[in-house]
């Protein structure tokens, strides 16, 4: 398969590629399908595995909005990449449902606009495709001092790959 | 359809009004349907799109048990608007699980009585369509500095609205 | 039914017992069922309905890894509880998702341990149908004062209990 899919072309459009799909972290499943929903493990902006140094911490604390929002691209990438390793081609992926945890300080409210930054990648490049309902809310800590986690059911269309 | 659901007729016998379905508050989808499942947003004690002031803030910190519950309430109210909305009728709608945030000091760990305030309303008027399975939690800090997050799946009973 | 399950021999061999299954703390039900997939209720590190004292508390504060990890074996065991009284044979029960929050000081990050020890469990005595996808992470507070509450989602192999 050399075709890219058009959420590929798409992604590359915008400047971006999509990275290696992530290994899970610790002594889980990086995803499970059952029926045509695919259960996402927990994603984070790790880049080769690693979260860059100037994204870890907490919004409020040492991170801005800015830093957040470069956080949860970095995080929908990872997704992207996810999915792509799942279902073979990202034009046949559906989102449903995304959770998004921002680490942050007591005082910050404003995680919609950090979880915005993957919202709005998800859906400038999947179409249709990337709309979903979401939940986002604040955290005192995420794993590995990240400042986002996200959390994706997805659906495969046209058929289970169960 | 001018006929009131028995949901709603019970809603009215409880001196409670559905208010108007609520907007998403940032870049997402309200709900999404999978099969006959409904995946909504993340809900809040939003009244016309914003929360009273009287609520703002976090439990043990400036918010009573009784206000966190008032919050809840509102919120349960917000998440039949919702429904309804979805499945043109309440009497059409089976929740299935209910996840609740409670935004609090380190200290508090009452968070299940808050979110009953939402699981009592909820199962008063829906009845045995109203049980669900819950997770109840604290957090410290939800957006818009509101005290209670909602997040529901239900089902939509006797055929897809998808 | 006097057969132990396979998934009962194995932890018996590992020297665990079934507890009772554990009863909802407030007002909710303690599953719901949707086709083949059950939607557990939060569970926790009860031991006869309460935390042990010596588990109460957070990671960073006063417990340590090991406390953690020990309270997400009570509540994998409460998980596996539950899910035979809902199945009638633990080997007719597939894990699919984990979610696993963890009480903690601000500056704690290392939640996947913790969780690992409720991860591991379940896939040595589950074998391949305790594989899981997973999310973890912090929170400043849990319901009673716990440092661990899990949900589960998980599917029926072979038919649907609804």
């Amino acid at each position: 398969m050399n075709e890219l899919s058009n959420v590929e072309l798409k992604l590359n459009d915008f400047g971006y590629k999509l990275p290696t799909a992530p290994l899970p972290m610790a002594k889980y499943d990086s995803y499970q399908v059952d029926g045509d929903i695919i259960y996402l493990a927990g994603q984070g902006p790790l880049v080769n595995g690693k979260c860059p140094e100037h994204l870890k911490g907490k919004l409020g604390v040492n991170l801005t909005i800015e830093g957040g929002r470069e956080a949860a691209v970095i995080t929908a990438l990872n997704i992207l990449s996810m999915l792509k390793s799942i279902s073979g081609n990202l034009d046949n992926v559906k989102l449903v449902r995304l959770m998004g945890f921002v680490a942050c300080d007591d005082e910050f409210y404003d995680h919609p606009t950090v979880i915005d930054g993957a919202s709005e990648l998800l859906k400038a490049v999947m179409g249709d495709n990337g709309r979903h309902s979401r939940v986002a809310l604040g955290t005192n800590s995420l794993p590995f001092n990240t400042p986002v986690e996200i959390e994706v059911f997805a659906k495969i269309i046209g058929g289970s790959y169960e």
